[in-house]
């Protein structure tokens, strides 16, 4: 099957962020962010043994205002790192708007799920929730350098 | 800022999956096959610098008919399973058919991406890659007893 890649893909929101952290903060607190995942009320059957994993994987929506997307810029707008293409990066300039986040799973009450480490901003719609699983755990990886030197 | 949740989000195709496995072989053979994932020309300056990362992950867009969204089921039709909520399953039938496999990348020449794991079918569009990074990887992780012990 062959689609044109001119058609639009079509999604709905499962549900939403609420988090009490401003945008402009959410950057930079991104390791100790405690976020709330709220599930739209149909959806929440499918919340169902979810409370196993530890680790989350979150789709969402960026649905602020972006800047128009550059195909290769220097990450976080500084030079002295190299030209980057954008899906050699996690920003937010993708052609598609989906922030993808590894969470820490901290509770589920309701349709209510508590998060740590979702870099995602109040109010944003949430698309997907999947669990962390064996297979999506790699510890041999290859990362840019001066990605790494910056981890800390 | 809120969106109503029966507003569609609209994505486009940035790519699709080349591979030589018929549709009823992918899971199965998953740890092995290599695939390709074609980039739309429009988008290739986009993946400068992809090459320095050994994971990808990518998102594709589940084209294939699917059964209705059942919001709870046993895990592979396996009633042995316990019943097990959709956001609790990496299954097909996830409100928002967005397939999601962590990769390990092989090679890239030109807009053509080599991967081995990458359980999407043939033609499957791809709508976003992602490189893997040092925050993706979790390893001391809980997952339900059953996969566990499944996972060989």
């Amino acid at each position: 099957m062959t689609i044109d890649p001119t058609d639009p893909l079509s999604f709905t929101a499962i549900g939403h962020v609420e988090v009490a952290v401003a945008d402009d903060r959410i950057a930079s607190s991104r390791r100790e962010i405690v976020s709330d995942i709220v599930v739209a009320e149909r959806y929440v059957p499918g919340l169902l043994g979810l409370e196993e994993y530890s680790h989350l994987i979150v789709l969402f929506w960026m649905d602020r205002p972006r800047p128009a997307t550059e195909l290769i810029s220097h990450p976080r707008g500084d030079t002295s790192l190299p030209l980057t293409g954008v899906f050699a990066s996690r920003g937010r300039n993708h052609p598609n708007p989906i922030g993808l986040a590894v969470v820490d799973l901290l509770a589920i009450v309701g349709p209510r799920l508590t998060v740590r480490r979702l870099d995602a901003y109040h109010g944003t719609p949430v698309i997907d929730i999947k669990p962390y699983d064996l297979y999506d755990s790699y510890t041999d990886i290859r990362v840019p350098a001066w990605l790494r030197a910056r981890a800390g």
